[in-house]
């Protein structure tokens, strides 16, 4: 029989991406093209610890059904860490514990966005952002990016004209371009969407992973009107195979949230839940996040160092932390054909146009990870690089 | 700021059941109110010796991003699982790893229902599932339950006059009645959804804890046109704080579920996943289940006594497996005050009218869960509720 789809499913494909990613299983391939923390980054001692010691002193707690705000403690701790910075859980907030960074925009999608509704978006962004959203029937209108953040005129235009249900944006090192949106930007953004009554959906992944220059306070922390939803995502500090995001946002409408994860998955997975408390609470969790950022400020530099010295050609961005450098060939390159060229040489990039509200506008940029990748792959990498634009 | 809701959460409240048992803090409640596997059901030196295993292993795959589908060696595993005593995977079949039997419902309903969309449902089931489709805007349409399963004369003509886009139902041990659909009725559900085109949901989270009699053949295993989507969840016979089901569906739909996926929350946590399959492929499967069937006969024989002897105004369902018994209280006894009474005197049933589409309508049953509560709490409980119901 063939299954009538719904019409919010029936428009969607498979995330590209990870379509991309799966067809590189070759080992002999340099992928630039995936997301992935290090292979070394994940505190898998300190993990295998607390997991033994939890399973050992409270089997039963550890195996049994919880409630679908999240295991107490484990919010409170969660509440702990997202606070050391900056104050970002205000007293009329929850913290509530989801299966990673993804699902709060799932929730959030799905409690605030009738079908058919628009939502504004920074654009470029996170692809599996915008699908989630389309998956609810979201009628996605991109702002575009500037070096330091959305372009507010526009942004302003959108919200005026357009009334949108939602602004999603990464201010932290955005996937993928790598930006950080500036502080008078993010105190711009809040205002305009205070001014229009726009809920601010801040995905934050990568605010942990800094490798230069100083914090900018999360727009959360402005958040005097109670707009903004935040999702902290412990994927890229701790594990993304937890799945794990501790999810920051209004009592009003975080009661909703947890009726959607009442209604999705009941509650996240307790030993998940209960191993990142005590990674929390009881190791160095600063000493563990400053060494991520040197693993990765390492490969940055490298990463930037070759595309400077071997692809002079290539303008990119400066990443001051996250894990994407957003690089955009020369007008005379066709980018589909490089990325297709590089492909054939065992170089995988993404190409960028997947990562617009439209992907069929022409693009030259491409997205490189470097948090994956050795070093020495890295080097290899861009020398391939530069080979294939040679040869264009 | 006030958060303009969607239409389709607009409606929706937390669960009732969950919000009951949230304020059921009170240890010296008896509670015959949850769903919960008894404390002793888990295999919890072997998750605890597995999970230490594979941290040690490799805790690179035990912690890094993994595919949307599932591990393929732990969705092998579950498939060999489902299929050893009916063939419930075929070859045109996926199976899936999800984060619980309620994704399932949940995927089903965002793929397969638009808001507006008529749901044909089990009347009286599972509360969880009913909000889950409500979520997606699904308007439900009860079916009644007769003794041996759904009544198939009104869901024909469900089917034929309704045009559902799905048939929810709960074959094994149903929840909340216990009832067991008779394997002629199974045909017959399947003959009918088969003729109008309508996709079977078969949830089965209890087929495992059969205590009596012989096991009937899921529907899925009779399914030649690959209509049914059938979800066996981990959650009563490993842990349900893993968060684990397989969804077994034909391949085209199992695409879409897919997608639904990566929108939702990326993949299942590998933990998780990779700890049950060890349970399965290393351990003796059968014995372990077999142990739990001993320990749910036991409770569920002395709950059934206990309101035979010391209720026998009350008739009751006699449940081949599963967690529930539906208590019927005489004709002259007010339910919901009897609950009242009944929690006055710290018993906790769940009253019976909200596992109906229709709450409202009069109800003179209340579920009773003989799975978590211990056998000597079981007979004080019962005893409890025949004073209150002396005194009504």
């Amino acid at each position: 029989m063939e299954f009538r789809i719904s019409d919010r499913m029936a428009a969607m494909k498979p995330s590209v991406i990870r379509e991309i990613l799966k067809q590189m299983s070759d080992p002999t391939l340099i992928s630039f093209a995936g997301g992935n923390p290090a292979a070394d980054s994940f505190p898998k001692e300190a993990i295998a610890r607390f997991s033994a010691e939890l399973l050992a002193e409270d089997p039963v707690g550890m195996l049994q059904y919880s409630v679908s705000e999240g295991v107490p403690a484990v919010r409170e701790a969660m509440k702990q860490f997202v606070n050391r910075r900056f104050h970002v859980v205000r007293e009329s907030d929850e913290a509530l514990v989801v299966s990673g960074g993804q699902q709060v925009i799932d929730f959030a999608a799905k409690c605030l966005v009738n079908e058919g509704d628009t939502v504004a978006v920074e654009d470029p962004a996170f692809l599996g952002a915008y699908n989630t959203l389309r998956s609810y029937g979201a009628k996605l209108v991109g702002v575009p990016m500037e070096d330091d953040g959305v372009d507010l005129t526009v942004l302003e235009h959108v919200l005026k004209t357009q009334a949108p249900r939602l602004f999603y944006c990464i201010p932290n090192f955005q996937n993928p371009t790598g930006k950080t949106m500036s502080y008078e930007k993010r105190v711009g953004v809040y205002e305009l969407c205070a001014k229009y009554n726009v809920p601010i959906l801040e995905d934050d992944p990568y605010g942990e992973l800094r490798i230069s220059g100083e914090d900018v306070p999360p727009i959360k922390s402005l958040d005097q009107k109670g707009i903004v939803i935040y999702a902290a995502s412990f994927s890229k500090i701790l594990s993304p195979a937890m799945r794990l995001a501790c999810c920051v946002c209004d009592k009003g409408i975080a009661q909703r949230m947890v009726v959607a994860k009442q209604c999705c998955d009941v509650h996240t997975t307790v030993w998940s839940q209960r191993v990142c408390a005590r990674v929390l609470t009881e190791t160095d969790i600063d000493a563990h996040i400053e060494a991520l950022r040197d693993i990765y400020r390492r490969k940055a530099n490298r990463m930037l160092n070759a595309l400077d010295t071997l692809c002079p050609a290539i303008e990119h961005t400066v990443p001051e932390g996250g894990m994407f450098v957003w690089a955009t060939l020369p007008v005379h390159i066709d980018m589909p054909a490089f990325v297709a060229k590089c492909l054939e040489q065992k170089v995988a990039v993404i190409p960028g146009n997947v990562f617009f509200v439209n992907e069929s506008v022409p693009c030259q940029s491409v997205r490189m990870n470097y948090s994956s990748p050795t070093v020495s792959d890295i080097d290899k990498g861009v020398a391939i690089m530069a080979d294939v634009l040679r040869s264009m």
